[in-house]
């Protein structure tokens, strides 16, 4: 079992890296574009969509204002990555949103952030994959029916790959990154050239008819939905800050190389999303969030999906099945799953510095064989294959999960960054450039505040609920998590140098019968020449016990026999009874508890056994001045696993060794 | 959590019972008679419908077969019951089948046997709670969606009140028995006085057509389905050698009473079989394994089931409705979970027999709280809750399963019983006795074996196949335990006294920080006063290395501290490696590993602290000649256990002691 466990494992991660080797994982900035911008700029395949999804609602009168709402996210975009830029440079740690709160709103207001970011890595995930297999379905429509298993597999491998190592990932990354911004950057442009031409493009969906939810909107209605649009578009941010956050992981000069990425990332992003947008409504894109409300609609619209925006712009530009429609779904799809690879980048490292401040689990912080920060990788690729599964894969359900968590950090990070700069202001002799970047982030600040106010109302009942009930509940986890740590922490810190020996030594050998255990545990017993000496034995059965004397006698062992009854049956009890009477009177002593115990080749062996030795260690454990010795005997079948460890020493697997080098 | 468990457990059991009250629960013969009689009893609301179903495919006109199939049935089961006496009075000891085919025929006949037993036992609890369930549907009719998790939860209740220990279950049991019987005779009694008076009564099924699965049978095809129908009906031979397996639980004299109980027992059994199968054939029941073959159902017959025969007999005799009809129903479903008790008695004896000749594991000879084999009730009940969960429990369906193994054991038990009495022959002086007995046990002998050939032939492919698959496997399970105890127990016996101790004992303590819990290690490693004493630190980030050794030198801790590096970021190898190292040179002594332990109060503060140390202590177990011993450090948290236990300490709560008794 082992072997082959450790044989998966090196299959799925490779060799194990030396904790020397840490620095060559580091990333140039033709491949921190791709790991990084990959969220980003992905989002141009679900952006648009959603707006129009949304504004579907209202029936075909109100699509004609699908440009103006672009606009707005446009322009927001542009905000926010210029208050990034400044994030980058004056935090370069890696922190980012986290540390910026942290740093200059207090630990309240940071772990209000990191809880928001976590979720939002978790959102990440679930909604990039599930968007990537839509873009799949829209090329391969026969994958309809097993979407969902198809986003568990992609979660499952991107995981796998994480756990190898970030380096790695970057490579295996770039290409289909380039491949995306290229094939969807053609498509714009050929698109905008037809139009230029005079034959723009005619989506397959420019025919049909929607089934409005609402009619004849006016007033406060059509803002309230306008808005609602809007908040669905800003899934276009989503993703802005991952290069704040992972700031380290860049090459030297690391602020400046990452400033550069997010403005490259921040033009793309920015020209890809209003070129689509601007297509879709040329080409008259029709979608609904259900088949069934497109008047037109061809084939079953209950047990199939309508074609993604992106597809059915490729459709209208380069044809239907032509060779380009099918490379910008491949690269939509890839880009997809790339942006999901960011989260896999950035929850980690998040994991890792709150497990190292004690606000998480320990284990969040340790590196695992190739250097990646394995358990948070595994933590991520769970929870988001739980999401995806509950949600059925739906992107426009897992949306509206999403914005909330962004926008919560973006704002709490602008805030924190004014009064970063008012800081500055105080204490700098070049107030120009304070006085500017103060004003980015200002209106960063105001903008994505006010954005976050319309996400939560207009998103709140369509299930951003759950995401305001998760953000406060892990908040108070890491406190709680924290207030543990720090108490146990303040009641181990020792006062002064050693401890006071104990004044005597008594070992007690636990017996059910005499065997070679047994006889090897009261001999270790003997070895270490404690004050007092003593067999114990339980009385469950009267004839056992008259067995157990005579065997004792027959031997000739000198130790003292004591035996305790036990008119219940149970063992742990009496054990337990008589230790505590031995230390009533000698409270300052050390009573030893030694515990044969058999050591087994296979787990199922281990069932034929009691377990009561286990059951007896683990209470033990509560009593102050009693340690529990177990005296392993191996046997024979033990040896079994001594083999397997010759040919393939666990340690050794690991590290690669051979096993002639032992 | 502990202690609401141990209330949930005082609910279900009651308070425990002292090991020296083990006499007080055997049995009188009045109490005796439903426990053990109620399975071979309960057979007759099955058996005769079983016949008819079967019948039924060849069409109304092989029906009229029914009676003689019925007296072929009726000849076995009294050939048995006579077999099963001399079993009883040969062997009192309450071996039954497995003892008897253990002393004559030797131990892999015997395995057999229980193998062949252990399947019986779990399809009695499968077969008759599902009929049970049948009969409680046939009388509520709503009940019929739910009737899977109806069955579910009478397997629960019997585990539960066999758990609370065999006279408690014999009380509460004997009322309902005595109620079927005598409402089952009633209605045998009532309806022949009808017939005889010239009004029959006529069953609700009477009228109506059945589609046959095969017409016109002639010659072999007519004599298969006749021995298909006459197999189905041996079910109600079902149970029969129960009595044998629970003498020892007779008051005294055990054997005379067990025997008198079985004649009983056989009597009855006898007289209601015949009864129903005459009544059935004179009212003109119909029945189909699936009703939508029955032409006139009324109702849906995809989703409804038909009435048993015995709901039939009584809706036909006393009229549908009627007070009597629910009497009948009511007797009928309870004795059939009673008949399932008759398992839930034999199967954790024979598996505590098993276990006592180390043939299955020990734990199922221990007694729990309240003197019963627990664990053998615990398993009974999950495995017949699987099978009756995946079979949707249908009583057809499940006793295909039922008869082989019955039949199996029978065979085997009646040989053994012809080699007992050719011995006794060689000794005895009373030969007469003898050669009756032994004439008695050879008729039983041909009959069962040739009743196994047609059940082997006739229901292999409807399900036979599982058993015939699960006997061997058990079989050859039983042996690998056997062989593995044996071993286990030659490789551990003491040649002579003790052995000889190790000359040096050498203390290594593990150290990550300098806290409280490793300062007390090095404390108690010191009070032990080995030959030489060293503290171990692993080396994984060079800086904690530093942190750890300035704080040593600042406590002025006297230990000398030794650093091993782990490039890897494991903990456990290096250890490992150091101590081999240790012991190279050193093969005679005894290297104690001493390991700080936090104790928590919470399993999930558990959670928090890394779990290398568990790691470690396994490894290290296969090392010869190192101990581990563990230090526990009772964190705060951990108090609140400790006042928990001065409330309910478990021990105390377990033996109904009050805490002030403490």
């Amino acid at each position: 079992m082992v072997s082959f466990r450790q044989v998966v494992k090196r299959l799925v991660l490779g060799p194990p890296v030396r904790s020397d080797r840490m620095r060559e994982t580091l990333l140039p900035k033709r491949l921190a574009l791709p790991v990084f911008a990959s969220d980003p700029l992905s989002s141009v395949t679900y952006a648009t969509q959603e707006i129009l999804l949304i504004l579907s609602l209202g029936g075909l009168a109100v699509l004609h204002l699908a440009p103006w709402v672009g606009l707005g996210v446009v322009l927001l975009l542009a905000v926010v990555v210029a208050s990034y830029r400044q994030v980058v440079h004056a935090y370069p740690s890696g922190g980012g949103s986290y540390e910026v709160a942290a740093r200059n709103l207090g630990r309240n207001a940071s772990l209000v952030v990191a809880a928001a970011l976590m979720v939002d890595y978790v959102m990440t995930v679930a909604v990039s994959v599930a968007a990537g297999v839509d873009n799949l379905v829209s090329a391969v429509p026969a994958l309809y029916s097993s979407r969902v298993w198809l986003a568990v597999v992609l979660v499952l491998v991107l995981a796998a790959l994480n756990l190898r190592g970030a380096r790695e990932s970057g490579r295996a990354f770039a290409v289909p990154t380039y491949l995306f911004v290229t094939a969807m950057g053609l498509t714009v442009l050929v698109g905008f050239v037809q139009t230029a031409a005079g034959h723009a493009p005619v989506a397959e969906s420019a025919g049909w008819g929607i089934r409005p939810e609402q009619t004849d909107l006016t007033g406060i209605a059509l803002v309230f939905l306008l808005l609602r649009a809007f908040a669905s578009g800003c899934t276009a941010l989503t993703g802005v800050e991952a290069i704040s956050n992972g700031v380290p992981a860049f090459r030297r000069p690391r602020a400046h190389n990452a400033g550069r990425t997010m403005l490259i990332m921040g033009c793309l992003a920015i020209g890809l999303f209003s070129g689509v947008t601007a297509l879709a409504v040329i080409s008259g894109v029709r979608v609904a969030e259900n088949p069934c409300d497109l008047i037109g609609f061809p084939g079953d619209c209950r047990n199939s999906g309508q074609r993604t925006v992106i597809a059915q712009l490729a459709a209208a530009v380069f044809g239907d099945g032509s060779v380009m429609f099918y490379v910008v779904q491949a690269g939509a799809a890839l880009i997809l799953v790339l942006a999901a690879n960011t989260a896999f980048n950035g929850f980690p490292m998040l994991g890792s510095l709150l497990a190292q401040r004690r606000y998480l689990p320990r284990q969040l912080h340790t590196r695992g064989d190739r250097l990646a920060h394995s358990n948070g990788i595994i933590v991520l690729g769970a929870v988001s294959i739980a999401l995806i599964a509950s949600f059925g894969g739906s992107v426009t359900a897992l949306i509206q999960l999403y914005i909330v968590g962004v926008f919560l950090s973006f704002t709490l990070c602008q805030v924190g960054m004014v009064r970063h700069w008012n800081h500055e202001l105080r204490e700098s002799d070049d107030p120009g450039r304070a006085h500017r970047a103060r004003l980015i982030n200002a209106v960063g600040a105001v903008l994505t505040a006010t954005v976050l106010c319309v996400v939560l109302a207009t998103k709140f009942t369509h299930g951003a609920y759950l995401v305001v009930l998760a953000i406060p509940l892990l908040f108070l986890l890491m406190r709680g998590i924290h207030r543990h740590y720090r108490q146990v922490r303040r009641e181990l810190e020792p006062e002064s140098g050693l401890l006071d020996s104990p004044s005597r030594v008594h070992a007690v050998v636990l017996v059910s019968t005499v065997h070679k255990p047994a006889l090897r545990a009261m001999a270790f017993a003997r070895a270490t020449r404690p004050d007092t000496l003593t067999a114990l034995t339980v009385e469950v059965d009267e004839a056992d016990t008259h067995l157990l004397r005579s065997e004792w006698e027959r031997l000739g062992i000198d130790f003292p026999l004591e035996v305790v009854e036990s008119p219940y049956r149970d063992i742990t009890r009496p054990i337990v009874g008589y230790i505590k009477e031995l230390r009533r009177s000698r409270a300052r002593d050390l009573v030893c508890v030694y515990i044969p115990d058999y050591v087994v080749g296979h787990w199922w062996e281990g069932l034929l056994h009691n377990q009561s030795a286990l059951r007896l260690t683990w209470r033990l454990r509560f009593e102050p001045g009693v340690v529990v010795v177990s005296v392993p005997w191996q046997l024979d079948s033990s040896h079994r696993r001594e083999v397997d460890r010759a040919h393939h020493p666990p340690g050794h697997v690991r590290r690669g060794i051979r096993p002639d080098f032992r």
